[in-house]
């Protein structure tokens, strides 16, 4: 094996079986992927989609190699950020391009270097197959991270909701939407690749596809569970939030309804009647505090029967 | 008939026609699933997936053998509670492995101590049927006891709706969509079992398949229809608390809206203007509170006439 | 032809031309089914799924035989009731299991009684066919009395709407639901007969079972349009009542908002400061009930322009 | 060409190349039907749809002829009116059953007429296409009435909503519930009749049944685009509704609770105790009421500050 | 090259490998489709989707040409604005119609005038797909912008929504759907072009046609992003406008509730009572203001408690 770090981050690594990876970062310098195009014979609109960063994970078949266009989470926690990977396989060959340096290749790296393993014994397409494996195990990490946040929002929400918790379940809906709108073109992309309708992946490497196509699935389920969970979470912060505010209104809507009657009376005996007998009864006011408490109590003791408070 | 009991939680049961049923508690061990694997001849994809316990729910042919990975639900009551168990099919052979031990085989076991019926007169595929059938039958009895819940919630939202029922409303929609992310490719997998593409199922035995599917079939459809029930049952509910609330509120405002403009007149007569001409006046008083009692009266009326009390 | 009452309701009818319908009311009893099942050859798991009142409508080819099991309607009006009918057409003979007695095949016993007619000419597969046709035209009256029901429910809606429409509402929401959960399979089953890929159905007889699926389709249509319909008249219901009790809160809120003021007023002049010179003022009284009419009649006119009374 | 008025709404028109025209007005005659039916040798179940006058818009293929049933939108404005129309297509003839005299026929009946044109050089099939041609233009007629009255109340929501706008609403979303219900099968039929799997229909006349059916999709498709705006029509005029509702509540709040703390102080100085400084002081009751209008101030203010009013 | 600019707008290119370009300029004349229709041979069913403006995007294979009416975004800013184009590819040329003037055909025209490249040497399919290319990518235009406007939209909702928000959502919303009504069948018929059944499409320029179909695929997809983005807008505006008049009405109904009991007190003391030990009493005054302090900070502090304020 030998391994050649050409000027613009492009690396070349030759395995005893004849298989040639070449992976090259960035995507911005046409020249260079003109170049390595030309190398290996890539089909001009090919080069045209890899050199488009926001293309859409597809994957065509052009008889003499088979394009992949996918988008890689970075391996990073927080923020949702892909980047666009293109994988070309050719007969002896696998071409990679990525926007940035950074990637889910290491381990790859790793085991190659190591020397033994089944990586690399066989051919180009089990090397692709590694490639394309990586990049949907890094889907799953994702998913795990959105899995716990999700988890984390939907005990806030019974806990102790406020505005943050609304924001964080927006935020999550847009994570699952944009993370969806990856997972699923490139679940249809594997399920082409698993079909096997290529001759340059070989019958006995198909069970690697589909196991890669498994995962996909699995990925793109899980998707639409937690978009699922989100919405019913959703719903249960605005349902929650609303019978909050309803009860808040109720208890302070009651009080004023206690007080009303009250101040009524209090307003009839402030009356300045020349001729108001109970007004020169010694024990005219006691008996209007009396019946105050007593209108009081009667309409307490209505509301707490109709289950009003 | 022999079973051998070996250390590490396996179970092999030879049966007379030359069937043997290989049962594993426990996939944590990985060495114990590399040996059985090693002795019967499975691929090491399958052995990853079969150590993988949070495996979607799938059917893979391999030639030699058939993989099958599904949720089996707790025979006991109470939280959905779910783990893995994954079938292998061989010639002349099934292999069964489970996450812990405690299973919904055992009505099987007794059938086959018992020693009589087809359970022991035929191959092995019979027996794959009848362990998947067992798995079926328990999603059954969680459905019946989901059933149960959705019935009591569905009476309880008519009959006394309280913030329980809300949570009750919103676990069972979440025990639905768990038992439909388990229900529905387990249904995928049994169909392709049943559209009989493998050699490893004899043509006689395809017919108890398409039973298996067709309770699959039930369960996934019951689900789809309890979420349908439990969706409607939330409207219920919603609707129910806003129709109460707002009655609450319209009988306080009304109580609020009689007594405004009485206070207002309490208020007028307890102006302290030096020249108020029915102030001095005998019937003053009374007129006062006889105007007040028809202001109440006449609005009495009219909310009553237009329905509003 | 020849009728026998057999004890445990079996009722045989060998028509002329060799065919002879065994019609078995009552499931229960399972040495029955079983009985009958040996004579005339059926598989014990059809069997099972006879004596399985909750059985899924399906079809199923066994080669001998086609076994249907359909929901019939009970034929009276009132509530939702439904009964399994279990269907077996084989070479010479059809039997029909039933759960209990009362079913819509009166008139094909009175048509096979009056001892004309195409029913007592042909081959099984037609009694067969008269079978089925008699149980979808059951779901046609319930269809049409559900839709006099959405109806009268839609009218209600417009002209006088109470607690008691919103409960027809979801009452018809639940008998919808319940009624596709019955028609959709049933269509399925009978899409598969109308393919004709069975030889125990003539070619000739195939129009008439087009007929029977195109009435399963008109069926399963018209409770799709009644969903959407009762969903609309759901709409129409849960507006009109959020805009009446805000219509009412409105009305009484504008009556508290103009008294407000007015009372704001009186108090001021119920102030017992020893220097109020409008107090001493013999116009003061007037002046001061003419602010208040000024003022209520400014709110009033406020009010109007901005169209909220 | 000759054309025969026989009693009974029956039209017989007689084409130069052999093609006989059968119109029959009113189905509910059975005896016609009947005489018709046996003329040309159509089926007993046919003749059953034929009558029947809610029949499912299908086409069925009897081997020697075609039947079509299908919803003829009523030619005049106003109401949603359809009527059933039943074409048969046989060697050399077309019969059409219509439900009531009027239709939208008379196009094609002065085309033949007028003598010339393609309509009377060739086959039956391009008849029965022009028929069908003529009710899916008519379809179209509907279709832009509809379109203008959906267009009228969305600017009628923006512009000046009210209860008849809601109104409208709902009468547009059954009328396209409705009509849907008639397209969708409709356009059904017609893919069947362009696929060209019947020889009663020559290839050279295909294109034009894909002309017909071209029309239905965009029938239905602009139903579909109608519902998804009525249904945006609706959500802006709720919405809209609702803040209009809340506009006013927040106004007669904050108008409320600017005088309660005033009249509040007005109550304070309106206590009769005996020991009150303030009163007595020459400078109190300008003080008073300096107070109250900071008090309203300040209030004002905050609302203000804070975007309330 | 010859380029010939008849009257009536009509542009002809004969290109050197003998591809001729005709591109017609305006629909409204019947006699100029007549007359370009005669001169390559063009159906009269074709001819009438020609002059029909609003004819909904589709391809129809004629044999001896194709024909494709999709609709093209006119190149400016602004409002959504879109004609029809019809193109025709048949052996030799291609015509296309547009009802008028402006396109997005400029750089075409621009790459044939310059001469080279290869426009200029291959077929008039590659002519074809060029033209359909355009057209596609003036609908990455609009989607940008659209995107734009959604990402400011959303801002606006989390930064300061108003009633302007509200309505530039809806907008978003109508124009999404005008939007997916064009693309959606755009998309069918590229897809039909792309399968390759024509024999006027050559096999190397097929590549070319998937690329376009990609790309409609790319836009038909964001297109149904941005409609889950802008619900999700929308439900946010909805929930934040309601939830900050809920806080409103808090605030000012805590206000209210806090000074009603107090107003009721300074009632009591405003009554007339001839006997009130407290009105006498040197301390009354400020005992009572001291009691309505006390009640007020009750109030306040059990609100606080309850998180009210």
């Amino acid at each position: 094996e030998r391994t050649y770090t050409l000027p613009g981050e492009i690396q070349i690594a030759v395995l005893p079986q004849g298989v040639t990876w070449i992976d090259v970062d960035g995507v911005h310098d046409t020249g260079v992927i003109q170049a390595v195009g030309d190398a290996v014979g890539i089909h001009p609109l090919t080069l045209e989609d890899i050199a488009n960063a926001r293309q859409r994970p597809k994957i065509e078949d052009y008889g003499d190699y088979l394009y992949v266009a996918v988008r890689m989470l970075a391996p990073g926690d927080g923020e949702f950020n892909s980047e666009q990977v293109s994988l070309v396989l050719g007969r002896g060959y696998v071409v990679s391009f990525q926007e940035q340096p950074g990637d889910v290749f290491e381990r790859i790296r790793e085991r190659l270097r190591a020397g033994a393993g089944r990586l690399r014994s066989v051919g180009p397409d089990y090397l692709f197959h590694a490639l394309l494996d990586a990049i949907v195990d890094g889907y799953f990490a994702k998913i795990e991270e959105l899995g716990e946040r999700v988890e984390i929002v939907e005990e806030e929400v019974v806990a102790d909701p406020d505005r943050g918790t609304l924001q964080a379940i927006y935020a999550l809906k847009r994570s699952l939407i944009a993370l969806r709108r990856s997972v699923w073109p490139l679940r249809e992309a594997v399920a082409q690749l698993e079909r096997g309708e290529s001759p340059l992946i070989d019958e006995t490497t198909l069970v690697y596809f589909r196991d890669v196509y498994d995962h996909t699935i699995e990925v793109a389920e899980t998707v639409e569970t937690y978009r699922d969970m989100i919405s019913g979470t959703l719903d249960v912060y605005l349902s929650s939030q609303s019978s909050r505010m309803n009860e808040i209104m109720k208890v302070l809507t009651v009080i004023a309804t206690i007080f009303i009657p009250l101040t009524f009376i209090a307003g009839v005996y402030g009356m300045n009647f020349a001729y108001m007998p109970e007004i020169s009864h010694p024990w005219g006011y006691p008996a209007a505090l009396a019946s105050m408490a007593a209108v009081a109590a009667a309409m307490l003791l209505y509301f707490r029967k109709k289950g009003w408070i």
